[in-house]
């Protein structure tokens, strides 16, 4: 009987998609679950027919695959994933290839990556973005390690990966050594995030100044998701609209209780941003959004004691949907090059060699966050590997700069109604302070002397200065 | 010979002013440093003719403490207080006590006073405020560690703080137990970083509106000092203006380079503001306005090809003027809002027990943010310690909406303008969040269980629910 050529460990939802994907590409898969149940009704269900082989132990899953084997695990982050790499240690030979699918932190990653190579495994931490549907029928995959690992699984995981609508290119590439797979990973996430909280934000901004049916709101997104803003993102909220609840008749989306919930990608994108000093003010608008959005209790009692401006939008309609799309697109823009940036720092700061304009291009299908804007981005990368920042992209400098008027109206709405855009406002100073040739940081650092003697430069002069500010 | 009561570690300023401060209030202090040169230096130099006494080992330094001995250590954060505590170790006797008086990261403290409290010394983890001028005359101090170590150290610490100008109390009470004196020293940075931003975008906006001479500026930041805004940090702005370059003749302010610095308590922060689901936007958006301003060679070429909108301020000068001042006021207080509920949840999160009024109450004179608002915020908390944020407090909750129109006038002129006002913006967003019975997350659950079926609630019935959303 010949051996399987893939072997996946947890079947959760996630682990099982893989797997049928894998297999409707013509792969033979061994499985294992750490409860037998799983395995057995994953058998007797979608598995039925298909190239897929169960096994119930480790060492009968290990003993059913080719040389070298590729094992991908599909646990829980955190110590479960060190517990299945432990039992697998003794069990594989030099030269197998161990794959941490999960959602893990990067520096768990960095480490067991370093741990398995020095005793001649070999390692790869991918990240996988989609989903659920994703992962059955084509994710965005992020693999990152052990270089040469990669040549073997290369096949594997090119089948199965989601292919870019525009190009049909696998969304898949090496995305360098150690922990870079799910540190890309992490950012990917970040910038989800990001995206998310500015819909919202859009969508919040609407109902206070023109409150749309869930109709017009249907419409409207659909609207944008025909446009620049096309994407995954968008076309979801549009189909959000138009789901009723079954009880009730009333739109489901407005009997979703508003505390947004969050697995720790984010806070660590923002965290992880801090420590290498990258400013990401937009992504980490929306983790703090998330945050206040879970103080529900706090915010009803206090919203019966702090009242906002009585302000109503009287203007054009069709102006402030406008005007918000112009935003959203604007600070989406934002957003993403801060993100951007971000890959960048980390690149040189972790030696990732990062490769932008590659992991822009394996963003465009597959996983969250896919977009027509990144197919730009893949361009405008292109065009300048080394672009500092991609607001200097002449392409979308234009885009953001044309609707750079319509976005602070926007904003400033927002704020007559008193509506919280805080992402919306992050993107606008970004904006506003990447383009300033003087921020008033010189008053910042004359402070910090006066009270600290912590010295300053001089716009006019090399060398470091400290002077007495006191007055008398 | 009399044995002294106190003896200090590390003679750098903050130590030597710490010493002289000790000696003027009657103690008879030791003083030790890794070069005898310093050490000279001092003794020749200030010291000379107090009840100081130098010593060249760390044995004599030992030997020449009263028992149970008090030592402190300012020394750089990091390696060296701990490189410095082993080598006190074998030297001291059961029960001393050893104050690290740096800007320790609060984790080390944590850790550093589980060890010492188990071989029987007791630690104090201490934050100092105030700089060299507050360390010489009277810092705000913020001990946290071994319980009945404080006792003992509490008529130093009781002499040598700042004394509030309101009631002549002194700023220093036992914080809590472990790293809670570093941990509410960090908080108090970040709270620091959100002034100086707040202050240097409140400049930004009236330098781009109206364009106000140094002498104007003084006058201006003079006028605020003497109302509700007075605080130390505002009278040295004001201070600023004044000085004139020797050299040029030119304001010295205007040629600071506007590259801000960092040491890192402003990011701990935030970083750790994020660990335990605070929202602190306003303080974050501080540490990337210092980000952004340290990439001024990135600004310097993005201002030559971005650009903002060509507005400019035509409204009445004194309206500006007034909005900036209700601006910084309204947005300084929700600063604050953030810092006090961040100190609320890390006191639940780490048990520290803390007590909010006593902690409002250190910070009235000595340190860097010492503010007539700390006054109104001790009073907030004493009338209500249970208050779940200084937004809900009545006289707050009075100053920040009556300046709302004002404050949302100063943010809308700085978008017209293209000026950077991510503080002030994100203030606003906190209070508009805060007072938000629904915000917009519910859209965001709605995604999150359509890309990832991650459940939501309902607000009409209690349970964890999954749709299909998907349309067709």
């Amino acid at each position: 009987m010949s051996k399987n050529q893939f072997g996946l460990i947890g079947l959760a939802v996630m682990g099982q998609n893989l797997v049928l994907n894998a297999a409707d590409h013509g792969f033979r898969v061994s499985v294992f679950n750490r409860t037998a149940e799983k395995t057995d009704e994953f058998m007797a269900g979608e598995a039925r027919g298909k190239s897929i082989t169960a096994t119930y132990t480790k060492e009968e899953f290990v003993d059913s695959l080719e040389r070298p084997r590729t094992v991908q695990i599909m646990v829980k982050a955190g110590g479960p994933v060190d517990d299945v790499i432990n039992q697998l240690k003794p069990l594989l030979d030099a030269g197998d290839i161990i794959i941490d699918g999960g959602n893990s932190f990067f520096p768990d990653t960095e480490r067991r990556a370093r741990e398995l190579e020095s005793i001649n495994l070999r390692f790869i931490g991918m990240g996988v973005s989609g989903g659920e549907e994703g992962a059955r029928y084509g994710p965005s995959l992020m693999p990152g390690g052990t270089k040469e690992a990669y040549t073997i699984i290369e096949p594997l995981v090119t089948a199965i990966a989601a292919k870019a609508p525009s190009d049909g290119a696998p969304c898949v590439t090496f995305i360098g050594p150690g922990g870079a797979g799910h540190y890309v990973k992490m950012v990917h996430n970040g910038i989800e995030y990001g995206d998310m909280q500015l819909i919202s934000e859009s969508y919040a901004v609407l109902k206070a100044a023109i409150d749309p049916s869930p109709k017009e709101f249907h419409q409207i997104f659909s609207d944008w998701n025909a446009g620049e803003l096309s994407s995954f993102l968008i076309e979801i909220t549009a189909d959000i609209f138009c789901k009723m609840d079954d009880k009730t008749g009333k739109p489901l989306v407005d009997l979703v209780l508003d505390k947004a919930g969050q697995k720790g990608t984010g806070k660590w994108t923002s965290q992880n941003a801090l420590d290498i000093g990258a400013a990401i003010p937009t992504i980490t608008a929306a983790v703090d959004g998330r945050i206040l959005s879970s103080m529900k209790e706090e915010r009803v009692t206090a919203s019966k004691i702090l009242f906002g401006p009585k302000n109503t939008y009287s203007g054009d309609r069709q102006k402030i949907i406008d005007a918000v799309r112009a935003a959203l697109y604007a600070s989406k823009i934002c957003s993403y090059a801060q993100g951007m940036a971000l890959l960048k720092k980390a690149s040189s700061e972790y030696g990732y060699g990062l490769n932008l304009p590659e992991i822009a291009r394996i963003w465009r299908a597959g996983c969250i966050i896919r977009a027509r804007l990144l197919d730009d981005i893949m361009h405008a990368y292109r065009r300048n590997p080394t672009l500092p920042n991609l607001l200097m992209d002449d392409e979308f400098k234009q885009a953001i700069q044309s609707r750079q008027d319509a976005w602070r109206f926007a904003v400033k709405t927002a704020i007559e109604l008193g509506i919280p855009v805080p992402a919306m406002s992050a993107s606008l100073a970004y904006f506003d302070a990447y383009r300033s040739e003087r921020l008033p940081a010189n008053l910042i650092q004359a402070q910090r002397d006066y009270f600290g003697a912590h010295t300053f430069e001089r716009i006019d002069q090399p060398g470091v200065f400290h002077a007495n500010w006191k007055v008398k």
